[in-house]
């Protein structure tokens, strides 16, 4: 519980955070039996034979980092990694609904995921490839798609939303409803919202971060798999090109719109901010969460094709910034605080008053800060050949009452960008803090104070 | 037209193929009238003014290849790159349906496409800013998602569907259906298609590769915001973690059944293979497409929940290689060549017959050869939770008839691999040759014998 080297303080490469085979332990614990017998493995299978290859063949073993982008994260810590550590490039992030199972059955769940998690940030396989029952007759414990491929800054980060307490009937399915913390609220409606039931909610998330597209699709796929029969995919999202900058090392990436996005976000080096505004406190009502936080996440499909066809003008005028350097309309760079009281010709204010930036900004929103983690998407075309794209907007924040519904409702009734967006897909998750060794995530919801 | 370099002769990272912006100019002509005019660009634009910033700062140079990871391959040649070019790890791929215009502004399309597809490759913006007009009072002539990164080994590769040369009710919208290369059939109906039209067919296609998704969606929607009122996506697929090798140096990546895909591949390096196998030749019934070749893609669907639940042994059997090192189970690694004849206990063969290594292979195929250049997609989940991913299959070939017809015929009867997917899309377009500079990507078409 006290190493903090996961808190995101790495450089961009993810190099400050690399840990060799040696110093990061692989959790060896194998599945649950509920686990094996999910997925089918019975427990007296023939030994294969024939082929001549060895049966442990397959027991993969995490990967040497090679390089930066192949960096290695702690799983185990304080905090959850994939929080404040630094952005990756890519993204699958998947909501689950909980089957009808027992309080204990989704212990189970979550002490799986906790090991196969440990296991595939450290570069192993999800599982071992069930030498119990006999490496060829059963399937194996890990997909495979993965097996050459090295972490590649694989983070993954797991939450629970509200329905996980209590559904939407009152029903407290696994007696929880009383530590239920307040800070995960339901989200109100904002203004304009056009959420879709099949993209919105779920009573678990996984968040999977990694440089490598394929090492976090083998990561949600394996957590998938080993759900089988206590939990199922209810939504899922595919995201690219980083939105945010969350270390002051990275440089600040661009949004469909094509203007960078996320410059006054956050910073993990702001050590004093990440406490305040990030981290839930032990008298927050719920001392389980400590250490943890609350993600909030929002499916924002951009009408691009619209947005193409207005004049530079209209789309500098709309964000606040200009599109190339990204500094405000008010002048200076992309680092220059903008100035929302100089006036240009007509004494109107040179940034407008419902431009993106101005609405956005703490100044306009009683200083209230998140810290944004989201990424671009694109899910293929519409039927009318309109790709259907966006930003899958991620925050995390210590209480979305004060920091993010307030942000957005301001956003959704005075922000000019509103006519290019819809937000069709939305959830809120309470991230648990980190496990330590041998235990697993969400251990102190079960069993602490 | 004698320039070779872009054959994919180069490394895995593409350093063998790099260009700086010294020796490789990029086109300046602007964007046609039409296309100006479909942006609705006016001709008498008010030059904004008032934020202080300079009118081109937004026009962007061609970035400098910084790395391996960021070549610039060639766009003018002998042979359209993205064929035998070192296979990127990003996909962008989209279908268009050309709208009702005459056939001079479909050369126009393809003129205007050609200039900025040019630019994009050697990682300058798709146009410029419309200083014609004045930068402000028109929409930018790019979207500005890739202004900061580099062209990452973007390639862009466009080809012809049937429809373009004859509708199905006979119809010769642009005069094209004599030009019609005898290649260019239509793909037979294969047991147990499950063709869905929105994802199957068009009269155009661009495959955009690169490192970086971000900039190979760029590209998309770019092409597809040019093209505004001339042509329109039918349907559109991203793909990562690509599942074919094409060069010797490069590793055999895997799909997502976690096996090694594109062992037996072509590869760039076998010059008289591709030759033979890969590029059209004058004398194959249309001259225009010499250098050019057929691609054939398909979307398979693979249900790998249930593949998840098979035994290693079952998934190995059907595969006829090995899980972990992608050797044939006749003994050997990777790239030992299969012995079809060796049998084990019960006088089986080691590979069964029905395997996807046997049916696919060429000695079952009458020596008919594909170079293969797919890629894996996740497009989020269907309703049921589970994944909807899977093989976007793409292959390059002198003559489908004889290649990918008789291969997938002899598949879709035989293998056993059927049992895990579904061919849900489909395609097969001519790419014609490689346009010289001041040319446009299949003049020969329009202008050639």
């Amino acid at each position: 519980m006290h190493n903090n080297d996961h808190s995101g303080h790495g450089d961009q490469s993810g190099h400050g955070e690399q840990s060799t085979p040696s110093d990061a332990p692989v959790e060896r614990r194998g599945l649950s039996r509920r686990a094996l017998l999910g997925l089918g493995i019975a427990g007296a299978g023939v030994v294969g034979a024939g082929v001549g290859v060895a049966a442990d063949r397959l027991l993969v073993q995490p990967a040497v980092a090679a390089s930066g982008a192949a960096g290695v994260y702690p799983f185990y810590g304080e905090h959850q990694s994939g929080i404040v550590t630094a952005a990756q490039d890519r993204l699958h992030f998947a909501a689950f609904d909980v089957a009808d199972i027992s309080r204990d059955e989704l212990v189970e769940l979550l002490q799986d995921w906790t090991v196969a998690a440990a296991r595939m940030t450290q570069g192993g396989s999800a599982g071992e490839f069930g030498p119990a029952s006999g490496p060829y007759d059963a399937p194996p414990d890990d997909t495979g798609e993965a097996l050459d491929l090295p972490a590649a800054g694989l983070t993954i980060t797991f939450g629970f939303g509200p329905t996980l307490f209590q559904t939407a009937d009152g029903t407290d399915r696994f007696g929880l409803a009383s530590r239920r913390p307040p800070a995960l609220i339901e989200l109100p409606h904002f203004p304009a919202d056009a959420l879709v039931d099949t993209l919105t909610g779920g009573d678990l998330c996984v968040q999977a971060c990694s440089d490598d597209p394929q090492v976090a699709v083998h990561a949600i796929r394996n957590l998938s798999r080993i759900a089988f029969g206590r939990a199922s995919v209810r939504w899922s999202q595919l995201g690219f090109g980083r939105t945010s900058s969350t270390t002051r090392a990275q440089t600040t990436p661009r949004n469909l719109f094509g203007f960078k996005d996320g410059t006054a976000n956050l910073k993990a080096e702001d050590t004093a901010q990440v406490t305040d505004h990030v981290w839930a406190h032990p008298d927050d009502g719920a001392a389980w969460m400590a250490g943890g936080s609350y993600l909030v996440s929002r499916k924002i499909r951009m009408t691009i094709e619209t947005w193409d066809r207005q004049s530079l003008r209209e789309q500098e005028t709309l964000i606040g910034r200009t599109k190339g350097e990204g500094g405000p309309l008010s002048g200076g760079t992309e680092f220059h605080e903008p100035d929302f009281a100089t006036t240009g010709r007509d004494d109107a204010p040179l940034i407008d008053a419902d431009s993106h930036l101005s609405v956005a900004h703490p100044d306009h929103n009683d200083g209230a800060v998140i810290l944004r983690r989201g990424y671009n998407f694109v899910d293929g075309n519409d039927d009318l050949g309109r790709l259907n794209a966006g930003l899958f907007f991620i925050c995390f924040q210590r209480d979305p009452a004060t920091q993010f519904v307030p942000i957005q409702l301001n956003l959704a009734k005075n922000d000019r960008m509103n006519e290019y967006i819809r937000h069709v897909g939305s959830g809120i998750f309470a991230v648990p803090p980190g496990a330590s060794e041998g235990g697993y995530i969400g251990s102190g919801l079960f069993e602490g104070r």
